[in-house]
């Protein structure tokens, strides 16, 4: 905590690095490319899952739990799926170990103890569920199916950053089953409007909603609808997919349905999840160079009062102002602590909490005893004022409203002047180079120029916006014909 | 559905299976020994997930989540923990798959992907997480440290049944750091009775708290706490677990603190479970042999309503009376289902809520319409009753009580009815051969008593109750003396 944070335009990588070690958020672990996840992180998540929970129960949903093992034979039954996390996967190979003969106190895997069929850690688990669904499934009375699972997935992935890319990392997958084509892209489309309306209303970070191009679509999807958010440094982050899944793993798995009809058909599948990548995502939005600034709505602790005494009998006149003001906000819902540990200083309680983001900071000393007042400090501007204490509870509920509200208004302003229109090469390149941010362009459509813009700039279609208006263009690359911009940025 | 549940006094191994299956609470898998846990069974293990996080954050822990893997040199630093857990582990050894070259369209293993350290996959997080807690103590100021993990741990049985042992299953470990013995011990006490609240109020399963003996001590554990509960047929189960580590993980991984006045010490530890092993006690507790029996407290659905009708008319009619009363309920927290379902007749809804537990079912057909009443059914005693319109919502609010008193009241019954105290061998075995239950007994104190005891009978020591009463008498096996009874039973 002693050492001071890198700031964002020295090294933007290594503040963010930085921070999430020093706020208590995560930390590397002694198992490659896995976090843990601390205390004060696993707040936050547990405050984005309860909510993320009650809008997938609200649109009809429930959760249920399948195994965290995918044999083999199942994984590679999707053929596109199984290529696209073949080369990632976790492989579970034996069941046993034994003490090892040439160590004494070692142990190695027993060789007698070897499964006759490998066990892939799940990657995602339409594998697994599909194999399920397949005895659930009988009539079209059994559907819609409407389940999602919260749980941990494994991809063994080479160079991890926490919470942005971690070999195990915890998430929600939501599957579902449906009888028609156009009942299941309906929902692919409801949950990316349920993963937006998460991100704005409780994160305070806008998304731009569209469809993915096929290069970028998830392994085994026909449509991967996307929300993409733009980061402090210009690039972007891919928040949360869902995808229409069509019949590839009905096909796949031999899930059928007898319609009204009394005819067999092949179901319609959709899958959609958000992992703990939005804690990334959250941390990149909003925080500043000294410290995490966190939406009111997600802080695990919403005001922090920290009294400044000298002596004991200074401490008892201020907990006797502050203990009711405590009880009064708890009453409301509100998250409050008071630390009025003796063991630090008031300094470095104001510079811890500011690190970990705590939207107000109420601070009482001597004089606001005799005044009759507060310091009261929002963390989003770092403005403070005296405010009286008749007033201190409206104050309170009006900066955890406000403050959810101007971090929203600064991304987006943020976003707004990180949207570039262009028509040329040239200047995409140049915007790409000196600006960052999104950059809307006509494309070709075809792969090969999203591979060469790619190659030269490092940039991809984050994605084709649902709102994209139709306007005659030609190709930035190749000067065909298009018919509506695309969205290019480098990502996350 | 249609075929009907196998009686318990038949085959009450059988009926359990069944009703697990039919009851929607769970399926086994397409992976040895793993379960699916279906929306139904999910839906009670969330209710209780709930409540026993409160009452954990209540008791002032914070949960965090560690990896799923445990590299191997880890896994072995504490001996016994290794020992215990090392003959039932999944191991991951490689970390991708290829195409199979002899077989076109298969995946096989990449020997070239081979890791350089095995990973384990947890079959319990002592020795990934006293990994961690190394970094995060180093003064008495960060003790105690109180610290509970949701998630999912493999241990690879032999023989496995739906909830009650699986390879996989959901749990919760808490993991607890301490400056002194006697507060970690304290701890330990505290979690055994935080666990035996949770069962007796929510699950409505009285449970006797105790130690175990050294043989039955988890692996790495100086003292093991238990709560054993009793089930219909007589046998125990074991229903959570609290252990006092003392410093045998500290040791193992080098975790010291400074004390106030400056020594280095070893931490004193706790590490404390339940798992969804509880869902199978929940089950044989209170069930028969119509279906499940559920406490109201943890019933997703506390109150269904079925329509009895003929023509869309009568339903209607039916549902105008219907539609303000769920609303009624909902207001007061009470979770209500109201079937209108036309696919389904009302004896095949009435079986089906039967099945599933539902404890208060309430009809309305032509005469009740036409009377102003309810046939208001209890599940527990299935007793039927009508009641006047104005009065079913406080006969409801009645019965939910009622009946989560009435099957805890029953549970008591039938345990005190199966407990009983013998002074011979002959006596024990007799006991344990035609009636079952606890057996209270004089025991010499050794493992090889204990030993003989079970491999004569299959009868293990359940545990040496908290409230035992000293009490001079001598063992049944060897007549050597003993001070007080311990509890034996055959269990699950």
């Amino acid at each position: 905590m002693s050492k001071k944070l890198t700031k964002r335009d020295e090294d933007y990588s290594k503040w963010y690095n930085e921070l999430v070690v020093k706020a208590d958020l995560a930390e590397n672990s002694a198992v490659r490319g896995c976090m843990v996840i601390k205390p004060y992180g696993y707040a936050i998540w547990e405050k984005m899952q309860a909510e993320l929970d009650r809008m997938f129960k609200e649109t009809g949903h429930e959760n249920a739990y399948f195994p965290l093992f995918v044999p083999k034979s199942l994984f590679e039954a999707e053929e596109k799926n199984a290529e696209g996390f073949a080369k990632e996967c976790a492989v579970v190979t034996h069941y046993r170990l034994q003490n090892d003969p040439d160590k004494p106190g070692k142990l190695r895997v027993d060789p007698n103890a070897k499964l006759e069929e490998e066990l892939v850690v799940r990657p995602t688990s339409e594998a697994i569920i599909w194999n399920t669904y397949k005895g659930w499934i009988q009539s079209y009375r059994d559907l819609p199916l409407l389940i999602n699972q919260w749980a941990n997935v494994v991809r063994w992935e080479m160079r991890t950053r926490l919470f942005l890319r971690t070999a195990e990392f915890l998430w929600q997958e939501g599957h579902t089953a449906h009888a028609t084509e156009q009942e299941a892209i309906t929902e692919a489309e409801l949950m990316m409007n349920v993963y937006a309306e998460f991100t704005e209303t409780f994160m305070a970070m806008p998304v731009i909603k569209g469809v993915k191009t096929a290069s970028e679509r998830f392994a085994g999807a026909v449509e991967t609808y996307c929300i993409e958010a733009l980061m402090q440094d210009g690039k972007a982050l891919q928040a949360g997919t869902s995808h229409f899944l069509g019949q590839n793993f009905a096909k796949a798995f031999d899930v059928k349905f007898a319609t009204k009809e009394g005819k067999q058909e092949h179901v319609w599948a959709t899958s959609w999840g958000v992992s703990t990548r939005l804690m990334g995502a959250l941390v990149m939005t909003h925080s500043d160079d000294n410290g995490l600034v966190l939406p009111p709505k997600l802080a695990p602790i919403q005001v922090v009062i920290v009294p400044i005494y000298k002596g004991d009998e200074q401490l008892d006149a201020i907990s006797e102002r502050v203990n009711p003001l405590v009880k009064e906000l708890r009453a409301k819902g509100i998250s409050v602590k008071y630390d009025n540990r003796d063991t630090h200083k008031p300094g470095f309680k104001f510079n811890e909490y500011e690190l970990k983001g705590v939207p107000v900071r109420i601070a009482i000393g001597k004089r606001d005893l005799e005044n009759g007042t507060y310091e009261v400090a929002r963390r989003d501007t770092l403005e403070k004022q005296i405010v009286n204490a008749d007033d201190v509870v409206a104050k309170i509920e009006f900066l955890l409203e406000d403050i959810q509200k101007n971090i929203y208004n600064k991304a987006i302003e943020h976003r707004a002047s990180h949207m570039t229109e262009v028509n040329s090469y040239e200047e995409f390149k140049d915007v790409l180079e000196n600006k960052g941010g999104f950059i809307s362009a006509h494309w070709d459509g075809t792969e090969e120029t999203e591979e060469k813009i790619k190659n030269d700039t490092k940039a991809t279609i984050r994605c084709i916006p649902i709102d994209a208006k139709e306007e005659n263009g030609s190709c930035m690359v190749t000067g065909k014909p298009s018919k509506y911009r695309v969205l290019f940025a480098k990502a996350y």
